[in-house]
């Protein structure tokens, strides 16, 4: 079978893993990622044999990528004429922009959560709603954060029939290699109430009641929710059976904080380089055991979210979708997961 | 009438602030301070004109502030033989140490919020059970999250008639001047879930009920709280008249996050630095009024609490019930507060 | 005597508190500050009873005052037509605009150190070149760290004729109350090497010969410069000589790291909160006296310097040196302490 | 030949990269790693295949291994009758009590720069001392920030014939994995003076003069060392030359922080990331090309130090040096770093 062709727009912090990512799996290849000019990024890619190309058409800009000693093989046109489907990791908010020119060339696309539902009508996330988005012709990822939320409450709410949820997210404020973003020494209250992170989770699941709310503290070290969900009477679990559940759920991965010494993210983090993931990633969504508590009907718990990360695979998967090649997601995600956790499984 | 004569047993973060807030009122005095040997805090009390003891009898001890040219009067029992009350302000947990000493010495004593609630068997909140505390040899001032809830979460209970509050705390990890405290570059979550802080509030008002989960993060300034309050039906309350409530409410300010330009707690900060409060302190509880927001009958809102101040007027109003020279607890709260705000009131 | 009538063109961070420090002086007034637009600076301002004017003469900017409440007594030409003397603290660099505004209306000037030497050719500090600003029309006062440096390094070299010093300067990223800046978890060398603070210690002592590198790092407490300065042989000092020196030296605390428990700026900062400083402020220059060494002819200490109020006392005598009220510099200096130390000095 | 067969005394931060260090070369083997208990470590070793041993010989202690699900092989004695070589990677300062043991086990034994130099009287680095090393019985691989000086400064030293050395340590305060440690806030000066870091460049290069200063600062990626060289006349040197020299050195990395984008340490952190070194790791010292300025005869420069893997390589040629295996530094530096550089090279 032919291998799809994935073309990444905007070879940064995600685009960069992506496209990794997707170079990993034994039924795509990447035909190109794009740079906006010569910079690091680009002797990255050229190492790694992406055929590197511009985000925009200019031809003044194509040819400056010689002054920094990088081949360009054309604009953006010139990349998606050669693409089944694109990845667009553009920073900012350039999705409407992006989009008229995908559809002008008649290709896939796959949008990250900085883009808004609405740009396509049509959200995706592997557990949540992967036979919705089966053959379409564009979707978007949703955020680091409502990836983070499907993976713990869909199969809770599976295994419940009904969810009402509220999240606190302590979010870090900068990645780690973001050196221009503060706070330096405050708390940050997101003022919007309820934030947008709990709403974005019904794009994709809206069967689960949920509402939020956001700070943004000083760490560039991922994520956390502190979560609160009231299950339906009759749910019939305890604190061990939601551990065990999740446990058996792909991308979640259950360790105790005190046993483990992992009392913090930055310890988490260290862990994940500890077992050789490529930039120190980990993709899975980390719950500590120790943090879950079952009272009456409502759940407690506490997860991580690698901000970097948890998406990547998701994009893998949504590649598929789009494409109509694997229906069924526990197959992609498996698939997906055996190919770029390199070292070990956790 | 006779002034009545506080000894301050630990002259350090919150026993220099308590002695001021005495020191500033018209019905009491500041009879001793205590440290446990020569340093910066000695001078300081010496130029405030607070008599100087030592905080055990040891004749070592007590000599020792001699070498660091510092009048020390004498030890622990020496300052508890010339007090109505003590305020207990030594760090750590020594309250069952010191305990047996004020009992022993027949003085009135004062714990602070590090202590449980089982030493004394009483709470103390000035909003919540002033009238409980009349006369009691001596009860515990709760801690300054504890304070917090009960400023904003009391007026509401007495409002509905009853109250269910989910609470995450996202604390601060260190004092401003404290130097050796962590995490420098992490999220640490609390894994005792529920964690005590939530419950804590019970110990002075019983009839709310509510949990709580909390995470430390890396800043030194202001614990933030966001809290989700069910209210019973037929409440009566709209988002702006919540607002108009605490607006109303003693040690309560609310403020516009946006138009005042007080988006983090390090501009919330600056903000009491501006208004010229002593040590740049802030002991209201700082409710953002663009992150309140009523949804059917849940409320969602922000807080912020300066730990190291909110709980210093509640000492004083302590002192009275204890006391028995003040009933009630709103002519307390006045009479405190204007003594206080020496630059003028938010 | 006339008081000297001072209009401050900019009530911020370095503003507000020039007008703080005029107002506590016997020889001179504020006779009004600038604001852009309404905030919560005007309520300071008119609390403090600071007439209020706008930074432009725009009339649709002046009527927006009254949106919030506030009253607008008129332009910027308003303000300088009734000044004797304008402190510019301007954000940005705005200095050449200004500079015009200000000659155009006949007024005296005082820039700060975010404007270059060459806008006005002459730059003040109080112990480096008060005499040589004596009735100048206009003038700069050098930076927080150009301050620090005459501080310390003018009566070294006043003592000994001569002196080579290169400086490391660990400079905070951003003001307390700012919250946008980072970098949070890093350290960011200034790549122009050597960096601009040493040379503009020659605009007001270029008998100094001197070189400095700069470095950024995640804090909001104050800069620290390690320094390293060559004696001329015969200089006649010691480690301890130079001690007393500093201790002798206006403007200068010299206090023991170990003994004090000051060994970090929070805990020199949290001093500084103890003793009663608005705003929490230290106008003097700290040295660590156990981080004082004499090596040979080659001397070793670290400073730490408060970078929103060390330049504050400067600003006062460099009013009184333009308008040519004192002579004489340490005269100045010891007028302007007395009326700023409101607490007790150190 | 015979593979060296290496025993890894303390499998944390440094023992766990020691070991996948030794384990890449073709020349030597891990025979054994230890732990004081069950915990994360023991799974990573086991998964990696490195038989496990207790750090000690308590048969309660090597029992407790199994409750984790561990296999404990023995305690330390019967890990080292089975080495040719120890690294000792223990914490804290136990180098007295190991050495002991190590000295009746008869096995060669390398400590890290935690432990003095006078605990075995020799200390290496590669390019300063390797051949002084030859055939020891024992020695001390010198600290990161040592090893950074010597890395940078021993070639200079070489051109030169005579140097002399000011340096400026910006430290980090903790590992990235670490969340205990402060300050959060705060620049903490080390107030002996000078420091010992530069005379420790004696121990293994006595030749070159040199006097450090240092200040620890709230951020967990690397070191950062402002360095001022004096050189001796007739250098014959220029800013260019002194790049190109150090661009041919090894373990030396010169980048342009504007061209590049890399201009904090967080940058240079994400781009040893990128490249897809384990654990992040940048074991070459980092030297911003556009901060390096001669001027006269003063060399200025800045330089990053990954403080957890900048030794590794150098225990790997120490090793060698111990057993006698290479005499030529070159040559193990060469051979090492091809081995672990796995993903390629700067």
């Amino acid at each position: 079978m032919a291998l799809i062709k994935v073309a990444i727009n905007g070879y940064g912090t995600i685009g960069k893993r992506v496209a990794d990512a997707v170079d990993a799996q034994d039924d795509m290849e990447v035909v190109g990622v794009s740079k906006t000019g010569p910079s690091f990024g680009c002797e990255l890619a050229a190492r790694k044999g992406f055929p590197l190309y511009c985000t925009t058409d200019e031809s003044a800009r194509i040819a400056s990528f010689s002054s920094g000693g990088y081949e360009c093989r054309g604009g953006l046109s010139d990349l998606l004429a050669i693409a089944d489907i694109v990845v667009d990791c553009a920073p900012g908010k350039m999705g409407a922009d992006n989009l008229s020119k995908y559809t002008a060339a008649g290709v896939k696309h796959v949008f990250q959560g900085g883009e808004k539902h609405s740009l396509t009508g049509l959200s995706y996330s592997s557990n949540a709603n992967h036979a919705e988005n089966l053959d379409a012709d564009g979707t978007r990822v949703v955020s680091c954060n409502t990836t983070g939320l499907s993976r713990t409450l869909v199969p809770l709410y599976e295994h419940c029939g009904s969810l009402k949820v509220e999240c606190t997210m302590i979010r870090r404020a900068a990645d780690p290699g973001d050196s221009n973003k503060g706070p330096i020494n405050a708390i940050k209250p997101v003022l919007k109430v309820p934030s947008h992170h709990g709403f974005d989770l019904m794009t994709v699941k809206p069967e689960i009641e949920i509402n939020s709310l956001a700070v943004a503290v000083p760490t560039t070290l991922m994520h956390v929710h502190t979560i609160i969900a009231d299950l339906p009477e009759g749910h019939g679990l305890t604190t061990e059976s939601v551990i065990e559940m999740w446990r058996g759920t792909p991308r979640v991965v259950v360790m105790h904080g005190e046993r483990h010494r992992l009392t913090t993210t930055a310890e988490v983090m260290e862990m994940a380089r500890d077992i050789g993931r490529k930039w120190g990633d980990l993709h899975e969504i980390f719950v500590w055991e120790d943090g879950v508590k079952l009272v009456d009907d409502r759940l407690y718990y506490f997860q991580a979210i690698h901000q970097e990360s948890d998406v990547i695979p998701e994009n893998i998967d949504c590649i598929r979708a789009l494409m109509g090649t694997e229906p069924d997601w526990r197959v992609s995600v498996a698939k997906t997961d055996r190919a770029i956790s390199d070292y070990y499984d956790l």
